[in-house]
């Protein structure tokens, strides 16, 4: 069994943002050398998720709307988290969006239907924030 | 290490429908050998869902309502994905649901609790749709 | 490769509770000797969750305040599945937490974030529920 591990680093100008990963991922992939395994990719931070979803901008804005209604970020007082901080809609949001994606790996590509993409999905940037790639297989 | 691939295909009559494909994965299982592992399953689309969870009608029902209230389908314009499409709300649906199962594999058989069952969920059907069963292991 | 399963049984005295069990499953994983590969570890129930996020009280608040918003516990009466039973909410929540991690395994220990913690959530508690920790590596 082979395993491979990479860590990468996003910095985002805005709070919230969703960055197409997939050609980062596939690049890890090639690296690994790895032919037939499964891929795990999570942030390594708990405001932030990696998911899977179309690359269409108008999804994007409807993912913002959908998220600010369910899980809104004003006003900071509504949440208990937010004495110190301000970002517990970013742990309420990256919740439903999810942590994490695990991918097959097959004949050493991404194992992916035609639309599906992986993203990272932040909603607390504006700093420095890291994202882990493991692959094991052979 | 082994690894084992299957794809298959469904399709609905409905645009949602949830279809229990525990017995079917199992047969996947089988078919590989493997005795000590992981299994994913995930669907090849953007607009369904694998998840696990009761086996039961009535819950059925209740998840149409809770989807329907956090991700309604209709009014189609208050989504900006619906300028060429209708299906939003099934990208928004299949997020609160999760995308992929990963299952543990003992002694041959799922590591499975009493109730917990593995479904496909349908939110944009009436047409093809495939999904990936990837098992690696021993 | 090596693989590795573990059971493990909680009891709450509250139908919802948030328990931090990174310790339990760090003792787990030194125990597999496993030193590269993944983790998986879900609840054999299906009103219950394996989540990652911040061992924060206020923080857990805020989920419990989220959750009771988006799939209210009561009128039991509202959801279909409560007429044998009264935790169709609990089903819905842990849809809403997600029902398992998988965690890279690197050097012999967990390749958590700084803030990651993992949290055994439970839903309709009151009762013994089991978790599975499945590890597979080298």
């Amino acid at each position: 069994m082979k395993s491979y591990r990479k860590v990468m680093t996003f910095h985002t100008e805005s709070r919230r943002a969703f960055i197409n990963i997939t050609p980062r991922i596939r690049e890890c992939l090639y690296e690994s050398g790895i032919k037939e395994g499964l891929l795990l990719c999570n942030p390594l931070h708990i405001t932030a998720s990696i998911f899977i979803n179309d690359d269409e901008a108008g999804l994007h804005e409807d993912f913002e709307v959908f998220l600010e209604k369910l899980a809104p970020e004003k006003p900071y007082s509504q949440y208990r988290h937010n004495s110190y901080e301000d970002n517990a809609d970013a742990h309420l949001k990256r919740t439903l969006m999810g942590r994490e994606v695990v991918v097959a790996v097959t004949e050493g590509d991404l194992d992916l239907g035609t639309w599906e993409q992986i993203f990272y999905g932040e909603f607390d940037g504006r700093r420095p924030k890291r994202i882990l790639i493991k692959i094991i297989g052979e």
